[in-house]
């Protein structure tokens, strides 16, 4: 993997912060944003995290939430965005990106969870997977300490030996 | 098309009344609503209305309104429920379907837009299209009054000649 680019670098950044951000509150450490890399200095357009445990959302996921953060925006400008997620992107924020066709998704890390990044390819998506170390030891230190949380919010019962 | 049974009739019914509020406060008109049919009695455990103007949201869409609404449920509820929608899913709202796996989706009408019914079926969802004139109706009644905000809705730029 080569370095990342620094509007790269800025976007991972802002969604790790925002995945912290939820672990620190009890939350699940999933973040996202939204930067419109089509600018001429790339902009930051929205940002947010998984808000399950904050507020007892069964839809605010990390990207969700950094789509809705950015609120009402043009076709064009989508078009001309990258998503950064700390997971792999679930198949309901896979469609979100498809939705709005966002041409690229940079995701921290798939060791914990792979979603729907068969899918984004098929579609023309280009997707590439850091493999960073903090979002992957964040999300795995979560799903050991709070399993039945992170099994309920990939819509899955929790597996014997893991409550 | 068969008659429907007295619980869908509950579940279309719900998510159009839920429509046509949104029509009447200025919004998009499509509504849903998530109904436990494993229950002894059928019962509505969410619905909502897409709220990208009421809320200037960009991922509350009926579905995901309703879903959000029912609130964090066990994964074993979604699997004995129907998702009812006045119009065809979107992709987004889609994937939200698939990762609840949800088994039976509900549509009041699709000939104002087609979503990812074949991804669901594919999945092995049971996808019921009623072809609803009401649901029908208004829906094409909002996209001639409004066409803009409605391909915001989608993602797409307005079509020329619609504006
Ligand atoms: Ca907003
Ligand atoms: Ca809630
Ligand atoms: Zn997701
Ligand atoms: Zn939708």
């Amino acid at each position: 993997m080569p370095p990342l680019s620094e509007a790269d670098s800025l976007g991972l950044e802002t969604a790790y912060l925002a995945a912290k951000r939820s672990y620190d509150a009890g939350g699940i450490p999933i973040g996202s944003c939204l930067v419109h890399h089509a600018a001429h200095t790339p902009k930051v357009l929205g940002k947010g995290c998984n808000m399950r445990v904050q507020k007892d959302s069964a839809t605010l996921h990390g990207e969700i939430s950094a789509l809705e953060n950015a609120g009402r925006l043009k076709a064009a400008v989508y078009r001309g965005s990258t998503i950064y997620t700390t997971l792999s992107p679930c198949i309901m924020c896979t469609g979100a990106i498809l939705l709005y066709r966002i041409p690229r998704v940079v995701i921290g890390e798939n060791h914990n969870y792979v979603g729907g990044e068969a899918l984004l390819k098929q579609h023309g998506v280009e997707v590439v997977v850091v493999d960073d170390a903090r979002c992957r030891e964040l999300m795995e230190r979560f799903i050991r300490e709070k399993p039945e949380i992170w099994y309920e919010d990939i819509g899955e019962e929790t597996p014997r030996g893991h409550t």
